[in-house]
C-alpha cells in the first residue's frame, strides 16, 4: 500500500499566530531578507501530490490577486462553496464530508502526499491525529492577538523536531515529525 | 553605566503552553532522556545576579517540596504575600510597584543580569519592552490547551533568533534577542 502523508508547511509568528488580529499577514515580512532565500518551500511542494486547505484559505490566496500560484491539484474544504471560478476547474476540487471520506477521496485519485494548509484545516486534522509532519518557520515578533495556529485537541498529541535551520541569525525554521511511543 | 539585562530561560509546549489546563507540567517530561543533558541552564544562571518571579511560579516553586533550588537573590513581585518563609528570608525579598520601580530598587542592590522567570511576571514585563533575551525549549507535544507563555501586549516586538539547538533529534531549543529596527 502506498504511504499516506499529511504535511504542514506554514509560518508563525513567535507567539504562534499565523494572522494578526485583522486577518493580516504583512508581518510575515518583518524579516524582508528571509524572501530572498529558499526557506525549503520548492523542496517541500516538490514532493507532495495535492494541496488541502480550507475556504478561507482559498478565498485568501483568491484575494492576492495574483495568478494562480499552485501547480498541483488543490482540494478545498467547504460545505458552503458551490462552485470554483471557471478558470481554475481543472486545478481546484470542491470536497466535503469527514475527513476520513475526504481523505479516501484524494487517495482514490493516487494523491498520497498531501500538503494541509490553513489555521481551521490543520487544526481539523490535529484533532484527529492526521498530521505527520509540521515545517514551521517562525518568524521571531510577537503580535500579541490574532489566529493561532494550533488549537484545543481531545489529547496530546506528541512529535519531535528533527530538524532546525537559522535563515540570517533570525528567522528560525523547525521540522516536527509525529512521534508515537 | 552597567548594562542592564532582562532574561527569560522557559521551556513551552509546540503550542506554547508553560503549564497545562490543570496547571501540571507533568509534560515537561515528555522527553525523560533531555532531563540527562546540559541545556544551558547552568552556564545561563552562572551569568545573571538575580531572579525576579511572580507569587503563583514562587508558591509553585515552594509547593515542589524540595530543597530551595536558587542559590543567586530570587525578588518575588507581590502586592499579596507579607513575608516569606523564616528559612528563605536571606535569599528572597518581596517587591511590589510598578515594574520601573521594582527594577530601580534590584539595580540598586548591585543586581543588573536578571531572571526573568513565571508566565504572568514574563508577559507584564514584554508588555513594557523589558525583556531583552528569552532563551526557549520546546518540548514538541500539542497540549490543546494550558497555561500560555505569551499574552497581550501593546504593540508587536520584534526579536531575532540567533541560535538553535537540537537535543536527541526530539527537542528544539531556540535563542531570541530583542531586535529593534
Amino acid at each position: 500500500m502506498t504511504e499516506k502523508k499529511n504535511k504542514v508547511f506554514i509560518a508563525t509568528s513567535l507567539d504562534g499566530f499565523i494572522a494578526d488580529k485583522d486577518q493580516g499577514i504583512e508581518w510575515l515580512n518583518s524579516f524582508p531578507e528571509i524572501n530572498e532565500v529558499d526557506t525549503g518551500y520548492e523542496a517541500f511542494i516538490s514532493k507532495i501530490d495535492a494541496l488541502v486547505m480550507g475556504r478561507t484559505t482559498f478565498e485568501t490566496v483568491l484575494n492576492f490577486g495574483i495568478e494562480w500560484p499552485y501547480k498541483k491539484p488543490v482540494f478545498v474544504l467547504s460545505n458552503r462553496l458551490k462552485k470554483v471560478p471557471d478558470e481554475l476547474s481543472g486545478s481546484v476540487q470542491l470536497v466535503r464530508g469527514t475527513l476520513d471520506e475526504i481523505l479516501k477521496q484524494i487517495h482514490n485519485q493516487g494523491h498520497h502526499n498531501l500538503y494541509i494548509d490553513g489555521g481551521k484545516t490543520i487544526q481539523s486534522f490535529l484533532k484527529e491525529e492526521l498530521i505527520d509532519e509540521m515545517v514551521i518557520t517562525t518568524i521571531p515578533i510577537l503580535l500579541g492577538s490574532g489566529i493561532p495556529l494550533f488549537g484545543e485537541l481531545s489529547k496530546p498529541l506528541k512529535f519531535k523536531c528533527i530538524e532546525t535551520t537559522l535563515f540570517f541569525d533570525k528567522v528560525v525554521q523547525n521540522r516536527f515529525l509525529r512521534f508515537e511511543n
